[in-house]
């Protein structure tokens, strides 16, 4: 098994393999990995797996694991570390080495600058690109995914780029400041992560380089990082839908689990708390017609799938940046006509389910008009919702759901249960 | 606004702005786009918008709308339309572009064989670095994103392939046999996207050559347009959630969303009726004790909201390959702890809450014991489905939720109202 972790496979996939493996079981393979490797396999565990593991290496272990690793892995481990193992790590660094970790330590984690890596290759304009040929045949190999020189002032300012698709098709006795591409793309490193990646998806960009405000090269971003970006965004969305992090190990212990979920149920609890509150208030109608409580949840349910819909489109259209200004009221008069149509054919069906059943017209009319309340209201919260959280600040797809199923139930309850106690 | 929307933006950021766009002004917008650039913008749009556009078109538009559009993109396009259309546009083409787009176009939309361009540059192995340098400088410009170049036997299989970055650091005289890459990943035409993107993401590859089941070489696949198979396969598993297609367009009129909307409430309405009729058993038990209505929601709710999250864990540990085989059982195993866990610390504070509300030990203990049994199933059924669901094939983020609420809403209201039955 030894030979099969430290040969057989790569890192990548110890790493996978690390990660589909309960506690006990991964802490044997772990140690079955040879030092100078854990480094490698380190940057592929999500984060609550190598923060984990990290924990367990002393300064020592930790410069010898790391070793060769790209300064951006590298600035991404030493990250989940507590301030006197950082500076330890970096005690133990060539100075040019540590300089590099610490401009990229310097950003946080999700910008641009946090992001970089800084194996750049520059160049100087008045050179010819014969020259830059003989230049990258000196070195022993170029860094991965170089697809970009970069052009660069003696003061380090970025003022093109030559892309090596540029290069090859070009007369070699040219030069580099004729041929350069001076209206390129560029990242500030204080931007977040997520503008990098759109600007990435926009242009097909393979590499980015990244500068300070005042022009200067600090680094560069690759296409494969922001995947990774793209990859945790996505299962961010996701994992907060149900109030989860998306760097939560799959097999964390159940104490674990269990306290992390917790919060979640507590939130929830005072919002079914709330919703009970409003039923208490028809206790006696309740009491009159039994049926009431048995049509309840067809209701409420109804209202909050209807609702779940439109927030699930507000919230993608928000994230895609198709919504927002003028274009949301457009959206909300189509989400309620939506609602109410859909309202209406339920509501028919339902009154027609709830007449069967009970024999009861009166309440098959009630049943009908609570729906169709319920799902224009469900329309309404579902647009509204998003684009207020948004305009606070607040993720919509961490609170958005709670927030309107409390309002659909409510809403539906009161409702139905209202209507009842005025006609009966 | 003619002269903004044809030279001012890209045609990305054209089709961005057409996607944020309701109907009315949507095609007052497209009509002013020129029509020799409607194809490039075309490529950037969703899919339903693409198909709306497209049907409005003749295979003359059509044929000078997608001139100069990649082989990839234009299959795509061609895609969306009737068979008649795609073999009259086939007809205007040369004999070479039309058998490109063949090949490409006989291979599903999401597959290696539907994704991938056939701009490869290819080389033999035969000839020295220099030649190959020189061979490259007779071209205008190389294809996007062309990070290898591809070593092909006479008969076009595929042996080798040579990085760009190899290439310039090489020694000019030597033969591109000696310093090819025989160890190089490749594709089978007809591998899934997922697949595809899952070797991009975990080798960091800019592109890949595209093979056919004896070995010949059809085309290649790059990062950008995996990026996009990435991206659409997130906002699948988030639209699915809530019954939705992630092709919609953001502002399709409410006729059609309702309709669409429409099917999906209908299958929560048999879920919601058949938790209807398990409420409906306990008819009498409610009438004598009104409490047991007010409080329902919270153990239906408490239950669906834990089911949820393990069924969240579970649905992404599968998707990323952590989930199957033997370690689903220690996962059930720990579910259910956490589930229990929680269940009894929360069953702990509803039943102080009844019993303030209500001043009833009795009904403070059932509704106790009522939300541990929810938890527990939550956690088996949170567990169990996904598991099932996807050995059926079945895609777990669609269907899962209705499954799992509906059978979290039936135990908990059975176990709440039996309880009751059983001791009052
Ligand atoms: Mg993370
Ligand atoms: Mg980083
Ligand atoms: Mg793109
Ligand atoms: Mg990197
Ligand atoms: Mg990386
Ligand atoms: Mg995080
Ligand atoms: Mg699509
Ligand atoms: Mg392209
Ligand atoms: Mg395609
Ligand atoms: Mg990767
Ligand atoms: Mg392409
Ligand atoms: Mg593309
Ligand atoms: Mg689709």
């Amino acid at each position: 098994a030894r030979r099969m972790l430290n040969r057989g496979l790569a890192p990548v996939d110890v790493a996978h393999l690390l990660e589909s493996t309960p506690p006990r079981e991964r802490n044997v393979l772990w140690e079955l990995v040879e030092p100078d490797l854990q480094g490698d396999v380190l940057q592929y565990l999500g984060d609550d797996i190598q923060s984990e593991f990290l924990s367990r290496m002393d300064a020592e272990q930790l410069v010898s694991a790391t070793e060769g690793l790209d300064v951006d892995d590298l600035a991404d481990l030493l990250q989940r570390l507590p301030n006197t193992v950082i500076h330890e790590v970096l005690q133990a660094m060539e100075a040019q080495e540590r300089q590099r970790i610490e401009t990229v330590l310097s950003y946080p984690e999700d910008t641009a600058g946090g992001l970089m890596n800084t194996d750049t290759i520059t160049i100087r304009p008045d050179i010819t690109l014969d020259v830059v040929l003989r230049y990258l045949r000196r070195h022993e190999k170029l860094p991965d995914s170089t697809d970009t020189l970069l052009v660069v002032t003696r003061r380090d300012e970025l003022i093109g780029t030559l892309p090596l698709n540029l290069l090859l098709v070009s007369d070699p006795s040219i030069l580099v400041r004729e041929v350069m591409n001076t209206d390129f793309a560029s990242v500030q490193a204080t931007a977040a992560d997520t503008e990098v990646a759109s600007l990435f998806e926009k242009f097909d960009l393979i590499s980015a380089p990244v500068v300070s405000t005042d022009g200067a090269l600090l680094g560069r971003i690759t296409i494969d990082d922001v995947v990774d970006v793209i990859r945790e965004d996505a299962e961010h969305q996701v994992m907060s839908m149900a109030g989860l992090d998306e760097d939560e190990d799959t097999f964390a212990p159940a104490w674990r689990t269990g306290r992390r979920r917790a919060v979640w149920l507590g939130i929830n609890l005072i919002a079914a708390t709330i919703v009970s509150f409003a039923i208490g208030i028809f206790e006696s109608t309740i009491q009159q017609i039994t049926a009431l409580a048995v049509l309840m949840p067809i209701v409420s349910s109804m209202g909050g799938i209807a609702g779940s819909q439109t927030l699930t489109v507000l919230i993608r259209g928000i994230a895609l940046g198709h919504v927002g200004g003028a274009n949301v009221q457009w959206l909300l008069v189509r989400e309620m006509l939506s609602g109410m149509m859909n309202g209406v054919l339920w509501a028919v069906i339902v009154a027609l389910v709830a007449i069967v059943r009970f024999d009861d017209y009166k309440l098959g009319g009630i049943i009908a008009l609570a729906m169709v309340i319920n799902l224009t209201v469900a329309a309404l919260a579902g647009t509204v919702i998003p684009v207020l959280l948004k305009r606070l600040k607040i993720d919509p797809a961490l609170s958005g759901g709670v927030l309107l199923t409390t309002i659909t139930d409510v809403v539906g309850f009161v409702a139905f249960l209202g209507l009842a106690a005025a006609f009966y």
